[in-house]
């Protein structure tokens, strides 16, 4: 059996968002008032069927039409309308994990526990999450800081496998001209983001990705949220034999961190751009264990 | 049969993207330039088991537990694992059109066309919209307007069936003190929100909402989206026997005007908060309809 | 907490099929020689969208085509096919008790025990049971009785909250002209089917059907399996205040005895067809809580 | 474009179920008196998780619990119920050709056509078909004949790509000592079966079954349906370029002559049971266009 984590955040017994608490007002206003050209960088790939999933507790994103103009425009003649106004909408079958996407603090658990020492069986229905879902995760509106790794290491991209070590990120935030600061997001660059549905398989074999160290190095400065351009922000397999996920647990279950996966980085990287206003808006689906979304930076 | 939309929008034949063509840097900066306290207003609903839905066209939302953390820990025991990393994930069956959400361009035709001339059989697949769908809409951060009609007559709110007229909206624009310029978002509350998720039955029985020359009037201006605080923007039943959705056709189809439905707008109007820095992050759902979303405004 | 129910079944400890045990080849072979004219009833309504379901537990059933001729012939062609070969084809979402269905023996529990003393906690897993699943339940063929308590008690149908009592069953045995034997299908017919699919909103309300004396009275005689024309075989609500789905219980946790729901039993009351050869095949969903079927009665 | 497949089927331009009318009550009734020992074959393999399917238009089986005794006791109590009655049921996403199933007439069309001259526009809506779809296919119960072709070539099974011919028919048919009746279920064993969920990768990859002539030898004679122990009862990759699922066209849209699919024909072929009474009962899921189902062979 795993350790107990500590049985209440810093932030209370009774809080559900975590490092969030972090996102202060002024941290906000210092991030949109650091924008300065107005220029948009999208750092989210596309949700769509064939985008990467990690079988076997993820399922693959599955879409198709529901109500087409063609039988709605029949269906709406039949009840004596004269305007042919057709409706396109589809149904989908998904995960919140599909595709760029954030995770709540209650994906997942250390042994029986959530963030926050909440019993997972209390809070765990058949329906999803009565406590830490992902609607309570405020809007993000932030500093963002990229470590561009890979950058650094000097290939185009790291190897499944290998870490990113705090010294990696260290030097990185040296390279990028940034210190961390509570509040921050930090998006890690691994350079692994180019076979996102472009090699699915190599994607999912595994991943660069951090190490507990570097979570930790980060969370110890106040990281609100870690993102990387792979599946799981963490290094796979881990190095650590028969450990799994330790950076899930740690980040969210013990620390109240959320991670943010599948980001796309590469043009950020190719234009030196270390520090932007980050915006992630999660749609609230509740009780729900993630998000897809659309984060952007902007400068 | 329906006269055919214009062959071709004013922003050339290959363009999917609308009156988004107005979101441009300067629209940008003056908005983000605008802010002052930093204070956001979220103004979306969850998304959830309950959330109202259009039958029969739309489906209700279905979430469930795929992976728990129970059973995972079980699984990696078995494959040597020995922290204990439980995951919970949900499956989720939806459409794109649930709680606060942006539709696509493609999502309604006129007869046989959608926007920009666009033969829907050429573009609707089995699998969604081969173009115009929700991943071309560019992130919008922009000036939204918010038209007060329900606060200006008087009652909590207006009734299904009574249209929002272009003299409703002058009158709101001059209690808001704002005029339309291009790029805008509008935000129109009839009051009817507060039956979203309250009294499903009652909000969808019919609506308060825009008219077709009220929604003439606003993308005569260059308005680049409407919202409203009800499920379809317009009013329901059209007051035109034998008209059905009208207001969809003309924004969507004939003049690329995105809309925005399920609109939490109480906070803002009970704030009188008129002018706003409005931000949506539409995930990019690739063929989609839509995309529920979380936007919001900040001042 | 509930009483526990007897350890092991009378089939043994490590049995899964119930009364299914009890039919033999030799009850089959009697039900087959039973066939004179050869004439086929089918005694189940259509599996559909509008289907009636139980909220909350129950999923509406969904759906829709996921690959129509027209696209699959499009694609096809450009792989160069030449035939011109289309493929209808959906994709559906459902429970397994929409429509005429089986319950597997696992669909119910006593507390936290489920059949033959199988702790729930060990077998139903995230994706469904691993033990007591539908797949185990054999193709039955075997007798068929129909208790016609609707037709006895005169009126078109007995009304919800109404028990179906022992003493109704001896009556309708004796007025068919019957005795219950080992390995019989029980076919209890309330007149309640009337209301499934053609008012869905009354088939809910609450429905006519057994009270556990008899069901008890049923299984004491052997009987493998209790039908009935109605959502849960059982008198809903309940007599005994605080009692829910005793039947459920008693039936399916307690003996092991396969309920089927949602059955058409009017045209064999109709021809006064009181016993015949019932054929079910459950498709094998493995770990599935029960299955639609489309049982059969020949004469 | 292909020919246009004859207007009208001999059964009348009304007629929905095809070679099924081949299904007389003497053939019935012929069937089940060939029954001696009552021993019942089960010739299905079973439906979950992991079954093989056919992408791109066919999306894999998905099933987890909806639904679970843990939480619905707890719900319950909070109504007030003390029995502890705990439900157990799941949400399922499928395809109706998931496993040993059955394939409707309006499955396939011959370019715009499907069975009797139907338009596939006229039927095909969004939400399944207004004809054709699998309820209209009776219960069948019948003589199904053993075509043991992979046993008579000698060797385990049959290779992707290699035809069973009418050549082999024959012989199979003298070898088993039975010729082809009116109203005749054909199964043929190509010993590719062994494959289904032991090796999927190798079971999709092509199959040996059925050409054209083969088929057409079969239908010819009146069979009803045709079933075979692989994905598609035809042979994979058709021996003649540019040619897809040619027999699928002239089964079902050309002949009215149902398919079935993936069945598992081991266990009679070892007990050299060449003719036996078959029964397949096919859920009647309104407009689809197929269903899983699990036939049996009695002897």
């Amino acid at each position: 059996m795993p350790d107990l984590i500590h049985s209440h955040s810093q932030w209370g017994p009774a809080d559900q968002i975590g490092a969030a608490n972090l996102l202060t007002v002024e941290k906000r206003l210092a991030a949109l008032g650091s924008i300065r050209s107005g220029r948009v960088y999208d750092v989210s790939y596309d949700v769509y069927m064939g985008a990467p999933f990690m079988a076997p507790n993820q399922t693959p994103f599955l879409m198709s039409i529901f109500g087409s103009w063609r039988d709605t425009i029949k269906r709406r003649r039949k009840l004596g309308a004269t305007n042919d106004a057709g409706t396109n909408l589809e149904r989908i079958e998904m995960t919140a994990h599909v595709g760029t996407h954030i995770d709540a603090l209650g994906h997942f658990s250390k042994g029986d526990m959530l963030y926050n020492g909440t019993p997972a069986a209390d809070v765990v229905t058949d329906w999803g999450l009565d406590r830490l879902g992902i609607e309570h995760a405020p809007p993000m509106i932030t500093r963002g800081i990229l470590f561009d790794v890979a950058g650094m290491t000097g290939g185009a991209h790291m190897l499944p496998g290998q870490a990113v070590t705090p010294d990696h990120l260290k030097r990185a935030a040296d390279s990028g001209g940034f210190s961390v600061e509570p509040g921050d997001i930090a998006l890690i660059r691994t350079g692994w983001g180019r076979y996102f549905g472009t090699d699915n398989a190599r994607y999912l074999e595994g991943e660069p990705g951090l190490d507990v160290p570097a979570a930790k190095w980060l969370i110890d400065q106040g990281i609100t949220a870690i993102g990387a351009d792979n599946m799981a922000v963490e290094v796979l397999p881990n190095p650590t034999k028969g450990v799994l996920m330790p950076v899930h647990q740690y980040s969210l279950a013990e620390c109240g961190v959320y991670l943010i996966e599948n980001l796309a980085l590469e043009e950020l990287a190719a234009d030196r751009v270390y520090t932007a206003c980050f915006i992630l808006l999660a749609t609230k689906i509740r009780g729900a264990t993630g998000a897809p979304v659309r984060p952007v930076a902007i400068v």
